[in-house]
This record gives structure tokens, C-alpha cells and sequence, in this order.
């Protein structure tokens, strides 16, 4: 027995199979085809589950799931997905459609960071724990949570959404039409914000120089190389950024007191110079004096593909 | 069959039966002696208990439980009370000394607001939903959640701790140690600060009249009932205090998406003059379309007596 996991991103469909003992047997990746037409989608994760199943000499009757993951979110009773805007899935009929391809086997949709929260679990940071709060840093700000070993997609199933909870009331405006929100300071795109703005108002900073003056050209990766490097601008925006990630951390701690707060996404990649000063605020200012241990995510690229495939464990 | 809640107060220790029906049979209150010895209020707790046998003429036997409820945090495993500052019980055994008196009683130690949550799960608000969040508004921001029929108490059993999650980032000292908790925008003491603030600066308003220009007489109900008979500075303090009500309630959405936000506590009194403008907030920015009915706590002063009576069911 195996099971397959298909981790649906905007810029790449990257799919997987994991075996008993959860580890990947194999992966592809192929781009999204970003037609205006999702069954195209459908077209491409067929094909790719295809190949692997005939590459590994699988059969499909011997898969315990199909498990999907998507950037949005999801209609767990219809397994639809609502929205998933990298992706234009909207009201799209997702697990029904994979179902009609596959049908003798589970097929099951998941939001992608609640994908990365069970990767984590099963097989990452939070093994041997019955908790565990996932952050991944992209473009906006996913959380997935595991409390007693259940993965947590809110009261009325509707999801769990922690970059939009509050961090600065009248803040920053959110994507989401709020202000404010975790994810408006603490995302990659929000250090990009802060790295741009700053260069803008001192030419004379390592953020200007090492973007040849091209603004455009300042990426969170460009701001935290700075700031390693002791460019006093970014030096300045990762102070304040790390504080807002300690904050955020501190809320987590006092509203989930998890036993495990992993880091994930490409800005986590800084490890311990991302993680001592978010561990030195959750130290100072956490409510309960024993809390989470903060450590970077284990399961990185793979998170979504492997949580995907272990989804049957959870329904 | 019948059970025993005992509502431990700063100001009152509440004690009542309650039976089958969920329904309170009868209570009692005596002030919580502030004599320095916790053991002291043991005292009054088991002469309250044993009068209220005696007149109901029922035999410990039959109690399915003895709740008790603290304004504190728990230490689940021992049954004690870590601390409840109010209360100054700090590592006090206080579960094992009611079981010693009852030796043939199950009796479970709980936090205040997490009782509150479950009475109104049991009796209250949340009835016919298996998930809710009740914040109490009082001195501080008191939460309780429920979700999937079970009270949750934190990953590591640490507690939930609503209040304590950041609102305004670098904002108002909390008591807690941090800045800008929930805590210091949206409990009573922070509508007194604001009420006091502004009639220091505006003797002409209404705030400073109505005190007698005695800034210590203004409390949160004098606030709230300028704001409601139209004075210009209370006006503006309600309008702010309900918008950070608001945000506090998008996060709960965001993060818990339970059923039923139900708001206690001596300020949530003013019904609909209060939870108007929090509603009209979530409609404008919860992130999720459909989100939480938000209504007035149902169980008032005896939320805290009949949650812990009902511990029995949980645990």
C-alpha cells in the first residue's frame, strides 16, 4: 500500500508517491497551465499520477488516497475548493472531477498549509507531539494547526486562517480588506515592502546598491542578505520584522499553546538568524512561562505532497 | 443524581447544586475571606456546600461531581491552582484539599472563563452548536472555547488565554508584561482609562459632570451610559472601544470559526448597543463570508457556577 499526494501551486503541480512508512517513493513537478481553463489542471495532475503509478509499477487499487492540496480554501463537504486565487479555482468541483478519473480510490482536498501542518506531523517537527503550529512565510502568511492530533479547520469547517488575525489594529491594509493583519508585516512580501520603501529613502543603503537601484529588483531573500551583511537599513527592517514574528508567535502561544512552532516557507531558509530573536521575544514577552519550542520546519519543499498523501489518516 | 459548582471570586465565593436538568436547584454566596491563608476559604467553600446538602436534603453520594472554577491558571494533572492572583492562591493544591473533605467525590479544579464557556455550551449560548467562544469582558478579557463539543485548554494544557493575544503591536502596556494584548483595549479597565483620560482633558464633557470631576467615581457603565445618552467624548471612546471589540472578534473568526461568539461580563450588559457595532465590524471584515452569530452571554452570574458543575462531563 502507498498513497499519492499532489500539491497544486501557482507557478508548479508537484506530485508524489509516499509509501507505507511515509516517505517519498518518487516526485514530478510540471508547470501550471495557467490557460483560464482549470480542467487543464486536471489533465496535467492525471498525467503525472499516471506516470508515476507506471514507472513504479503501482497499481491504483493499491493506493489508500488521492489527497490534493491547494493554496485556498476548501469546501470539505463538497471537497470543493471556494477560491484559490493563484490557481482561478473557484467554485471548482476539484475532488468530484479527480474522483470521476479515479474511482475506486479516496480522493481528498486540502488547504496547502494545512497540508504542510499534517507533513509536520506525521513526518517533520512535530513528531512525537500531539500538537504543532506551522507558519509558512510566502507571498502571504499560511498557518496549519494540529491540536491532539487532529488537524484544526475551524468550527464551521470554514478553515483556519492565521496571517489574518490581528497583529496592529488600523494597520498596514491586508490583502483581505482588513488592516493590520499578521500577514501584512509578517509575510515575504511585507519584508519586501519594507526593503523597497527603505531603499527608496536611502540610496546610499546596501538594499539600493545590491539592487542596481532597480527597486523591482529587491526580493525578502535581497533584504535578509543585507541585513546579515550589517546594512544598517535592513539591518532596521529585520528588527522590527522579527519582532512582529515574535508577537505573532507570542498570540499562537496564548491562543494555541502548541507544543511545536515550526517556520516554513523560503524566508525560513535563514534558520537561527530568523529563529534566535523570534525565540528571545517568545521568551521575554510569551503569557505562559513554558511554551512551544520555535524551530524551523523539517519537511520544506516535499510539505505539501506528503501531507496531501497522509490526509486519509485524518478522515 | 445531582452536581456541586463552586464559583471562586475575588470578591464572592458562589456556590450552587445543580441537577439532572442542567438547572440550578439552588445557590449560595459569601464573601471570599481575604485573610492571607487559602485554607480559609476551604473552610467557607465546604460550609457552603454542606448547608446546601443539608437543606436540599441530598447525600454526597449522589453528586456526580464538585466543579470549581478560578480565576486563574490550572495545573490539570495536579488539579491545582498555579496561580490566581485575586484569589492569592499560588501552587495551591486546592483539588486535592476539596477531595480530601469529599473523599468519595470526583472534584475538578478549572479556570474561570473556560467554566463559562461550558455552561453556555451545556445551558447557555452555544446550545445545539458544538463549537463557541465566550469573552468575558470584566477587570481583564476573560476567553473560553469550545470546539467540537470539548473545551479546549491549550495544546500543552497551559490554558487559552484570549485577552493575551496582541491587538495593537507595540501598543498599551498589558498586565500581562507585553504591549498591546486584547487585554488593554477591550477590558473594563481599559474603557475606565480611556473614560478617565478624556474627562481629565475635557471638563465640559458629560464623563467629567457626571463624575462630579471625581475621576476615580468614573467606571465602565458610567462610560458606556454617557456614550448611549450622546456626549461627544464618550461617543468617541464607545466607537473606538466597539471597533477594537470588532477586531479582537475578525481574529477569533480568522483563528477558532466557531458558531457562536458570545460576549459576558458587566459590560455586555448594554446588549445590543454594544455587540451592534462589533457585528456591523465582522460583517465589514471577518474574513470569513459566513462567520459566527454574535450574541450576549446567556448564563451571567451563574455561568461560572453551573460550568463548573458540569466539569463532570468533560472530564
Amino acid at each position: 500500500m502507498y498513497s499519492i499526494g499532489v500539491d497544486i501551486g501557482g507557478s508548479k503541480i508537484a506530485a508524489g508517491v509516499v509509501g507505507e512508512d511515509m516517505k517519498l517513493v518518487c516526485k514530478k513537478s510540471t508547470p501550471f497551465p495557467h490557460t483560464g481553463n482549470p480542467m487543464d489542471s486536471v489533465d496535467v495532475i492525471k498525467t503525472m499520477i499516471d506516470a508515476m503509478l507506471a514507472e513504479q509499477s503501482l497499481k491504483i487499487a493499491d493506493a489508500r488516497c488521492i489527497g490534493l492540496a491547494v493554496p485556498g480554501s476548501i469546501d470539505y463537504d463538497l471537497c470543493s475548493v471556494v477560491h484559490a486565487y493563484n490557481l482561478d479555482y473557484h467554485d471548482f468541483m476539484l475532488g468530484d472531477i479527480v474522483q470521476g478519473l479515479y474511482p475506486g480510490t479516496k480522493v481528498l482536498v486540502e488547504n496547502d498549509a494545512n497540508a504542510a501542518a499534517l507533513a509536520e506531523y506525521y513526518c517533520g517537527a512535530f513528531r512525537g507531539h500531539a500538537s504543532g503550529l506551522v507558519i509558512t512565510i510566502g507571498t502571504g502568511i499560511g498557518g496549519g494547526l494540529v491540536t491532539d492530533g487532529k488537524l484544526f479547520i475551524g468550527g464551521m469547517k470554514h478553515g483556519f486562517e492565521f496571517g489574518h488575525a490581528t497583529l496592529i489594529f488600523g494597520g498596514e491594509k491586508c490583502t483581505c480588506g482588513h488592516d493590520g493583519c499578521i500577514e501584512a508585516y509578517c509575510s515575504a512580501a511585507a519584508l519586501v515592502r519594507e526593503g523597497r520603501c527603505a531603499a527608496e529613502a536611502h540610496p546610499e543603503s546596501a538594499l539600493f546598491t545590491r539592487a542596481q537601484g532597480d527597486l523591482k529588483k529587491i526580493n525578502a531573500k535581497l533584504v535578509m542578505d543585507c541585513a546579515r551583511a550589517g546594512d544598517e537599513q535592513a539591518v532596521g527592517i529585520y528588527h522590527r520584522y522579527t519582532d512582529y514574528l515574535g508577537a505573532a508567535t507570542c498570540t499562537a502561544i496564548a491562543l494555541f499553546d502548541p507544543e511545536v512552532i515550526a517556520f516554513g516557507g523560503g524566508v525560513s531558509n535563514d534558520g537561527e538568524f530568523l529563529l534566535a530573536p523570534i525565540r528571545a521575544y517568545a521568551e521575554k514577552y510569551a503569557f505562559f512561562r513554558t511554551h512551544a519550542k520555535i524551530v524551523t520546519a523539517e519537511m520544506r519543499n516535499d510539505a505539501g505532497i506528503v501531507g496531501a498523501a497522509m490526509l486519509y489518516l485524518q478522515r
